[in-house]
């Protein structure tokens, strides 16, 4: 941010009074301008034991295997952005969400809030950001093709305590994860496996 | 937003090419602005049976109580923004901090991302953003002074289903919270009473 959108005056990054953070601060008008963490909303959605994935037609990570999801809009809430995800990436349409998993990605400023659900009809098809989408049975999901590490772990904890299991109805998995392109993931857990 | 941050050209409120929604677009440079949803994250802090509250000293609610909540910042988790707000507020040390509540407020384009943990020590004073704090048990809790329904739902939620109790261990409520001021609030729950 250079310019302040409200009077296009300059800007300075400073710590304002009262506050003990780096914020962008107008020299013109004042105004303080905040920046926020962004949340990613997705699903999983599963018809007949089988996962519904989308490969990646649009960078990062192009060509790629995703669970559908993306950045929130304004205006919806969780659930129907994870929904309304899964329509765009998938033509598909989400049944019975529930809340599956919430992960930090301090490093960029983002959450991942991920949902379980049903794939209605166990229909999907090649929706806009998709060059392919298909249902995978847990020995065929492309380990080595997944898009993003939170798409990994969410997989990997799906198949280790499935949502509607015993003793896991309405839990939440929650964890940190830290990653950059080309280094190992370090993925701190927070609830018992 | 009237202003490109990164040239101060003008910018129009439209809907880009290749997408469905409005959006802040440059006259100039071209970049679109995305807003998105902010996340409130806060926690209930338990000790002895008695949960922390803290009175508001300043708007919106001056005066009124309220859990440790704020926005959420760049660079931390949601626990440590739970964390660093129960710090700020109530000079408070949050201890094994665990998911307790998701609550969608699309009208205003915010997410409450509440925990439930223990007050390190009982220890609370007053910081800043609060005129008092304290430690309250069930019946001493001032329903008709709270600040904001999220924080009203959350302790109703706490009291109906504690979250260390049998069953609902890693349990997580999540609901829509429909509210305007001077209006009845209406409380869409999602998870199974």
């Amino acid at each position: 941010m250079k310019y302040c959108p409200e009077c296009a005056g300059e800007v300075t990054h400073t710590i304002p009074e009262g506050d003990n953070r780096l914020r962008y601060v107008c020299n013109s008008c004042d105004t303080i301008h905040y920046h926020n963490p962004k949340n990613v909303v997705g699903c999983l959605l599963e018809w007949e034991g089988k996962v519904l994935l989308c490969k990646r037609s649009i960078e990062p990570r192009y060509g790629y295997w995703t669970l559908p999801a993306g950045f929130m809009e304004n205006g919806e809430s969780l659930q129907d952005g994870a929904a309304r995800e899964a329509r765009e990436e998938a033509m598909a349409t989400a049944e019975d969400l529930s809340l599956f998993a919430v992960y930090n990605l301090p490093r960029i400023s983002q959450i991942y809030i991920m949902f379980h659900g049903t794939l209605k009809d166990g229909f999907a098809d090649v929706g806009e950001e998709s060059l392919d989408v298909g249902l995978f049975e847990k020995a065929q999901i492309p380990w080595d093709e997944l898009a993003f590490p939170a798409v990994t772990e969410c997989l990997q904890r799906y198949y280790d305590h499935h949502p509607r299991s015993t003793g896991w109805e309405g839990r939440v998995h929650t964890a940190d994860i830290h990653s950059r392109p080309g280094q190992p993931v370090d993925i701190v857990r927070h609830t018992a496996t």
